[in-house]
């Protein structure tokens, strides 16, 4: 899969792509990560990309000629893959966008400084617009390199462990139960004893209660889009949670 | 401001901070970042950071020792100040947590990989569980890195412009009006004319029936928690949005 990034700050992502297991999906040809500098399409002696906006008020504006051509000479005219437009003002990345995306053969992501882009980047460029949060950031890069790792770990070979991507909070909906590992006891603080038990449908019947109680003491929104069986629900009710919004009894 | 950052690759760091506006803050001195390797206080001759989970299962689990020793050595036993760990079952990130973490003179991020972390550190060590976004990530440096970024643009001097970090998308609950600027035409598409107008009660009424209607279409979960007019209100029972459920009219 190939990721076409385009920036003003090129030389941020260099750091963060050399490491781990990003590195290691570039390595191996599994994921290619090109970085373009919009200014390099930017017309004039000065290859000026911004100014300020119509109308007045602060900051300064991407203007659209250097983004339309950026973008068109590297991924074809109209663009042959999604274009994507890193902004605050985009629908929530989700897991589940992780896993659609991770589909396409190659995409392209622009990232934005400044106080926005021209609208008709907007309208007539990019096929998606994103936010990976409701939060105020100074540019589209550190997003762009949320989504390239969080597509990338859907990639077959990506991730060591097959399941890996599979377990994960977030692929199912529910939060993970508590992990514990060595030593058994740290300043007194004890691992549950059924972990030690070496009965595994126990500890899964346990860690899956953990994982249920869990999302519904701190994200009751994902626990209603959760898939939940009978039991699932017996065991919530008995805790004492509200399961009559649950969309998906199965 | 003080940022202390626990990590296994410390070294994903220099790239994003040393540019542009977090550098320049960096260089005026009005936030430092310290990035320490959780490495250096693992024991034992393999520096060990983590293990298989209690009860089987896959990925390693990063073990408490190493985490509660770096943590306690670099800001104190306790902690004497928040100890944050980025994590997928933590509460989601917003602004309002940028501008509350702001606040404090320092503050500790801790950044996990593998399958997750022990227990025990969650809860005798940590004072706040964050998640950037309901998507699943390699690690919790790039989280950190969003914090770090979200937060310092609130602190004063950081922005060129002292009004910048609150006229931004989700500042106010509101999405931001459409901004354009050179050339008035491109390709065909132009700008809108009250733009050009040069009347600025024409163009701020616009601008804020713009946002409202963005904000309206694409983030009714963020319009119920603006602060709205009675002729914002009006504004948008015209367009045919129904705003019975807001919660903040004034």
């Amino acid at each position: 899969m190939k990721f076409d990034v385009f920036s003003l700050i090129p030389q941020v992502f260099a750091g963060y792509l050399g490491c781990s297991i990003l590195n290691k999906a570039i390595e191996n040809g599994l994921i290619s990560v090109d970085v373009h500098d919009i200014r390099d399409w930017a017309e004039g002696k000065h290859h000026i990309t911004d100014e300020p906006p119509y109308g007045g008020g602060g900051g300064m504006v991407m203007k659209p000629d250097p983004v339309f051509a950026a973008v068109e000479s590297v991924v074809g005219t109209p663009p042959e893959c999604p274009v994507i437009l890193l902004t605050p003002q985009g629908r929530i990345f989700t897991q589940q966008d992780a896993q659609k995306f991770a589909e396409y053969p190659r995409l392209a992501l622009i990232c934005g400084r400044y106080e926005g882009f021209d609208e008709r980047i907007r309208e007539h460029l990019v096929t998606d617009e994103i936010s990976i949060g409701d939060y105020v950031l100074t540019g589209g890069e550190l997003p762009a390199l949320i989504l390239i790792d969080a597509i990338s770990r859907n990639l077959n070979g990506v991730l060591g462990d097959p399941d890996g991507a599979f377990d994960d909070s977030h692929a199912s909906y529910l939060l993970e139960y508590p992990h514990y590992t060595r030593p058994p006891e740290f300043r007194g603080w004890t691992v549950p004893e059924v972990l030690l038990s070496g009965n595994h449908a126990k500890i899964n019947e346990w860690r899956r209660q953990q994982s249920l109680l869990r999302t519904a003491q701190r994200r009751p929104d994902l626990l209603k889009k959760a898939e939940l069986s009978v039991k699932d629900l017996k065991f919530l009710r008995e805790q004492g949670f509200d399961t009559g919004e649950t969309e998906n009894p199965r």
